[in-house]
């Protein structure tokens, strides 16, 4: 488990020899050793051809095969024990209990996708018999499943450095469809990138797959990045952080000879709705829900509440007060990088300075380098609505609060909002009727919608969606968490009176998989 | 049922003002009454907002009702009788037969969809009961369902005046999904687009739907088309034609502030191998399927047989001696449009300068206008490897026959082509192991693999795939054919923690709509 700074290309470390990455200690600005040289063209293309010459094979390995793996992967990171949680706190500024449990949500991710390839209903197989009698032509046997996309390139997000990461959901889901994954480790936090590739590949080898099932990379700058996705065998991208380096990303996909599929998660404020009897009834009790949600971890959430709707009156009068008098509380703390915290300095001061934004409490200042101070803003509708720099991502610790002058100027600001990950309706019974004028514009608008919750905080099960349309992702179809994040990576493909010695077993006439198939429009039970 | 040269905006018929575009009977070079003035950038957007203003209500119809609709529009499209087939014969050149059995299939086609919305198994309802319960945090309650993506634009087809235009497959299966549909006419066929545009807009008053659900607008050029994808208020795309329009579209959806999905179905040249045993068995047998399947339509489908590959020998050689014999007796037939007509001669006469391709045969010269003249080529494995225009499609009844060395040779060029809609496999039970070989690259090139089939000929199904890697088609993951069509216009949104009363009905506790949900990662019986 010792660090090298080598890339991995298959089970194979090889060193860079481009300009190096170095993680930097938050808390101190301290740079942490190895120095992770960046790849070359060359390695890029190296990875890309084992991914290549072991996609075939992997991508029609048993279920129970390619579902054990994904639990030795887990296995693998669990025996990976403190050393990794050490460095990811080092790397991160994280606390060392959100590391640990991001840790648990990880290894649980991919033991899930080893429960959803087992089920094998990701193979939606649909059988339509042949009719020889039929008139006027008979009909022949056709018989389709979904197949492996192929190499996945999947680059690493700075805020969860497991989670989304490495191994975090994108190669979870490609690898669980059947796709080698080729990862651009995020420059924030490459020892704890290589631990979890090494640990990736340590399970690749267990579980006797071709080397090239995995392979990892790191580059400085976003020349190793644009050069994976432009490689001809990568054929999908995953990829979670910036909205510029999303739509670059995007860019260079639609540029290829064979354009390909990017799931882009990028840019999200997460509105809030706050609904006139809830804000009666309880004022208090959501300011202080709401500090906790948007201080959380620094802020440093895709679904942190950045944005907070309500009409103008004394309730709302009430939670902006309320929520100043916590977030005057709220203490400093250490951000994922220095250019995140410069990020975050610069947007904040955006809107200090922008007169269509009145500040309305600061948190307690940083004492150390990079501490995020948690900031409140108010805006008038009309402002909002004439302003597009008051609708852009803060990421941190910072949020706006937009006073309506009516329930028809709540609908015009929800109209106005560009995509969103999640909308939180904050609502009591005597407000129903209002949410539900409201539900068909955030349905258009946002992945997930809730009620009386906060959004930060993302079950990984069947039922959730972290995607939404643009910018919130580059892909709305989708989601990147849960797992119907499998679907991402696969394609149908129909085979034609195909004898049942060249049918794969998922489409027999035995059934050997034992799967629900829809037969003859019938889903079998 | 009288053609007024109109553009349907929602039910109002209005005059356009653009340059026109006629009709011409292919047959006669006759062009046809009336003149169909081109759209505005203004029409396009008023059909655009009316479709903005009727989606939040007709994305939310109960199933039946919007089932109804579809059926109501097969209803209107039968009750057109020989009017509408008379005009569609007059403006493709296609025979009257042809055309009989084509408004079947896109009739069958809009109640295989009202079947498929009713089944609502597309809503994909996944719940996850809350966990309050849980430990370290307790578990929300998540309930997922699909959306429709919003208003569509649809391009109709030159080659299916009916199954592919104005009610074909996109539209269907995006009013299926919940989406309003703006339908950019193909200038070959607009009285026959506008007679069935008619009918839809007829079937929207009978069922009380807002008007905006759909509209139909004309152009000459590239003017309305581009408008129309670059409109804010459309958010999906669905394109049959060819390579360079399909490309420009995607282009023009990528620019967009907000980029949407385009769905374009655009070039294929369709492989069939012949494996030696099958030939050895039945070299004659197969040159005459083939033939036949070749000028089917004047080798007018996206499905044509554009290419067969096979190694050398004197089974091959027998193959192409009977093909000659059979192609040589083909008669010539009328193509849909003089610039389709045009293409294919600049194609064929490409080829047939082309010192890496011989010519082998040509069917009976056409005596009339745009008559399409059959035609077979050879070329040697290694020319078709070095030569990129050897797989340029030809649209019409010309294919090339590809002679390899070896079978490592055949997997070379199967490797070498682009993405198709189709493979074919010619073999019998000698070449089962060389077509296993072979079929890893087929089914990553390919969107349906045939096996003793000829390409030609598309069910409409469950199981059907009609899409294929780039250039096939722009987006791998679907299918624009069959009832898994529907996929493509739908996203799913997430509803946390909401009251019975704010839910969707297909997300309610009680499940009135009585669906197979996957409940607690269970799917129900």
């Amino acid at each position: 488990m010792t660090l090298t700074g080598n890339l991995l290309l298959g089970q194979r470390a090889v060193a860079g020899s481009r300009d190096a990455i170095r993680a930097i200690d938050p808390a101190t600005n301290q740079a942490l050793e190895p120095a992770y040289a960046g790849g070359t063209g060359e390695h890029v293309a190296q990875a890309c051809a084992l991914a290549w010459a072991a996609f075939d094979a992997y991508r029609e390995t048993a279920l129970d095969q390619r579902a054990q793996f994904l639990e030795t992967i887990a296995d693998e990171i669990e025996a990976l024990g403190d050393t990794l949680v050490e460095r990811a706190v080092a790397e991160t500024g994280l606390p060392k209990a959100r590391i640990q449990g991001e840790r648990g949500r990880t290894c649980t991710q991919l033991r899930t996708f080893a429960r959803v390839v087992r089920s094998g209903e990701w193979l939606d197989v649909r059988i339509d018999p042949a009719q020889p009698a039929r008139q006027p032509l008979p009909r022949a046997d056709l018989r389709q499943r979904q197949v492996a996309l192929g190499p996945v390139a999947v680059f690493g997000a700075s805020n969860f450095p497991l989670a989304f990461s490495v191994a975090g959901g994108d190669t979870a889901s490609a690898l669980a469809a059947g796709c080698p994954v080729v990862v651009k480790a995020h420059a924030a936090h490459p020892g704890t990138s290589e631990l979890v590739g090494q640990a990736v590949a340590r399970a690749v080898k267990r579980c006797n797959l071709p080397e090239g099932v995995f392979s990892l990379l790191y580059g400085a700058g976003r020349e190793v990045g644009i050069a994976l996705v432009s490689d001809p065998r990568i054929k999908a991208v995953g990829f979670t952080g910036s909205r510029s380096g999303g739509i670059a990303l995007c860019q260079a996909a639609q540029a290829r000879p064979e354009p390909i599929p990017v799931y882009a998660e990028m840019s999200s404020i997460n509105p809030v709705f706050l609904f006139d009897a809830a804000l009666q009834a309880r004022a208090e009790l959501l300011a202080q829900g709401f500090v906790a949600s948007l201080t959380q971890g620094a802020g440093q959430f895709c679904t942190n509440p950045g944005l907070v709707i309500a009409r103008q009156g004394p309730g709302l009068q009430r939670f902006i007060d309320t929520a100043s008098a916590h977030l005057r509380q709220a203490p400093a703390q250490t951000m994922l990088t220095p250019g995140i915290f410069n990020a975050y300095q610069a947007g904040v001061d955006a809107l200090a300075a922008n007169p269509n934004a009145q500040a309305a409490a600061s948190g307690v200042p940083g004492q150390g380098p990079n501490q995020c101070q948690a900031r409140l803003f108010v805006a008038q509708a009309e402002a909002f609505l004439a302003d597009p720099r008051l609708q852009a991502e803060v990421f941190g610790a910072a949020s706006l609060v937009v006073a309506c002058s009516s329930d028809e100027q709540v609908r015009q600001v929800a109209e106005h909002l560009e995509g969103q990950l999640t909308a939180t309706l904050q609502l009591d019974d005597g407000d129903i009727d209002s949410a539900r004028k409201l539900l068909p514009t955030l349905e258009r608008k946002a992945g997930r919608i809730l009620v009386n919750g906060w959004p930060t905080g993302v079950e990984v099960c069947d039922a959730m969606v972290h995607g939404g349309p643009f910018p919130a992702t580059s892909d709305t179809r989708s989601t990147s968490v849960g797992t119907a994040a499998i679907l991402r990576f696969l394609r149908p493909v129909c085979y034609q009176d195909f004898p049942d010695a060249l049918l794969p077993s998922a489409l027999q006439h035995g059934n050997p998989l034992q799967l629900r198939r829809l037969l003859d429009g019938q889903r079998e039970g």
